[in-house]
């Protein structure tokens, strides 16, 4: 418990340091955010402004959870560290695709092929891992019902599609200031807190096991409140894919090693409908050659284009998240 | 604990419920803010915008931990009263103050000896009340050191002024579209967890009362959860006096009961500033005859002035606040 404060209290306090030193290293390597064409008028003034700070919470975090973790080191801990490979494998699609970006001088980054490849490897890496990991297995909690549900050989291509689907989820929700950074701070927290809470019925090296996924998830939630520094409206720096990609490969890869995937609708409900709200919108305007249900999507932009200002979107959010995030609690607390 | 979390989502969805009824009334009424006249230029516009949202903030929260109390009956249950007392007690102060304002149509309330003369008859018997109670008394807690300081009678005249500072603090603080909402929020949840871990290692009788201080936390988190949902900028509903003076009783009083008084200046950091920078404003302003401290008194005024939104001040303040409670709550967290 004492750890996971600290993991939030020192990955701040890293962030506020590295900033600085970011900042200007960023705008001189003139990794500048191109704003998508198709973006609302209002956020053009934002070009220019230094994309890529995902490579703080991504750094922040990592350092911070590796260093609190020799603290309770334990000789099999590995959950942590897939965790981990998985985010930055996810991390380093997220960068490849900002760095194309970046080159071509507009917004397009890798072939929505290349892209989607390397995350369903990612991701069936990752399925196969906790297929066969004693602790994890094909057997996932069914909250609220006391339950458990095996999904049997069924579960890699299930949990491919969770993976894949977060992530990309996660990216579409970056689109406002303080946006993602926001939700992903809470759904950290919110899985730090249920490891924290399987900690409590497990044992022995199990037990360290969770409580460095603890760490894990609050030394993002603390790196998140730390990039929200510079990243709440009038945003100076983005997370960019990099971020974006990173923060959902942690949350996906929390909720399959706390077996906990059913509860991702909840926890990451905001991710979810920014993801369903472009399917909707896409397939409507095909159905109907040219109708559309939002006045844009992801939802975000259909928000802000009915005259909501950024920062009151992002409020929201966080709200609807906090409260679905303490429901998603309640099926563990007694 | 499931008490705790319900004690939120109940009152945030009452919040929701009772905003589309109340705020009719409240215009109807003719409740509107008259905005300070020494405010910045840019709250002109807030001219006329319903006040008096603090009801639905005490109302709810007083409803649910009422309610959910029942859940937890003790036969000898009198902190959660006596917290809802002062509270409520200082609603009232704060009540006059907004009605006056209004009749009168400007924005000056009672004459300040008339609330101050209010406020500690209304401190003192809270004072009385936690000396005399064997489970308060004039011991109060040493955190991060592991003991406790005996005042002694000495603890009258310190618990009166922390009383009447604190809930003037959270008057002061109460000038941003959501400021006082969102420091508030951190602030009664962390003390509800405060509470939850007092309990922890309390008994019977001593137990349930240190829970039901832990549903209250919650619920009056929940309600300024709600409140924010109409109250972030741009404000469609303010809390007036009434507001601020029961948030700030209910944190004070919280406090109190806990026997963490010093906890207060990290929990409740962002309502220090705002005193002392006024104080440190006028102090200044009467020495050098004329020359200013800050741009403009209290503080989160004159971030504003140095060109910061509103939104972004408010965000700011609930990250710093978040984090000295987290802070905080290493004092008992192990």
């Amino acid at each position: 418990m004492q750890r996971m404060i600290w993991a939030v209290v020192i990955a701040f306090i890293a962030c506020l340091a590295v900033g600085p030193v970011l900042l200007p290293v960023l705008r001189r390597l003139k990794f500048g955010q191109n704003v998508y064409e198709y973006a609302p008028e209002s956020h053009q003034k934002k070009q220019g402004t230094p994309t890529m700070g995902g490579w703080m919470i991504c750094l922040v975090s990592v350092a911070v959870a590796a260093a609190l973790h020799l603290g309770g080191w334990a000789p099999r801990t590995d959950m942590m560290l897939a965790a981990l490979l998985l985010a930055l494998g996810n991390l380093c699609v997220g960068f490849a695709d900002d760095m194309s970006k970046i080159r071509r001088k507009h917004n397009k980054g890798l072939s929505p092929k290349q892209k989607m490849l390397a995350q369903v490897l990612l991701g069936a890496a990752f399925a196969f891992y906790c297929y066969a990991h004693p602790q994890v297995g094909p057997r996932i909690v069914v909250p609220f019902f006391q339950t458990e549900w095996d999904l049997g050989w069924f579960y890699i291509p299930a949990a491919i599609f969770i993976i894949v689907g977060t992530t990309n989820s996660a990216n579409l929700l970056d689109g406002l200031d303080g946006l993602l950074g926001s939700v992903a701070l809470v759904d950290a927290a919110t899985f730090g807190l249920l490891a924290l809470f399987a900690a409590g019925t497990a044992q022995g090296n199990d037990q360290r096991e969770l409580m460095n996924l603890a760490v894990l998830g609050c030394a993002v939630a603390g790196a998140c409140m730390g990039f929200l520094r510079f990243n709440v409206y009038p945003a100076r720096l983005f997370m960019g894919d990099t971020g974006s990609m990173f923060l959902g490969g942690v949350v996906v890869a929390l909720a399959l090693l706390l077996r906990l995937p059913l509860l991702l609708p909840l926890i990451a409900f905001c991710m979810l409908i920014s993801s369903l709200s472009d399917i909707i919108q896409i397939g409507y305007y095909k159905l109907t050659h040219g109708k559309r249900v939002f006045k844009m999507a992801p939802i975000h932009h259909h928000f802000e284009k009915l005259g909501n200002p950024e920062s009151k979107i992002v409020a929201m959010y966080t709200i609807v998240t906090v409260l679905l995030c303490l429901v998603s609690l309640l099926s563990v607390a007694r």
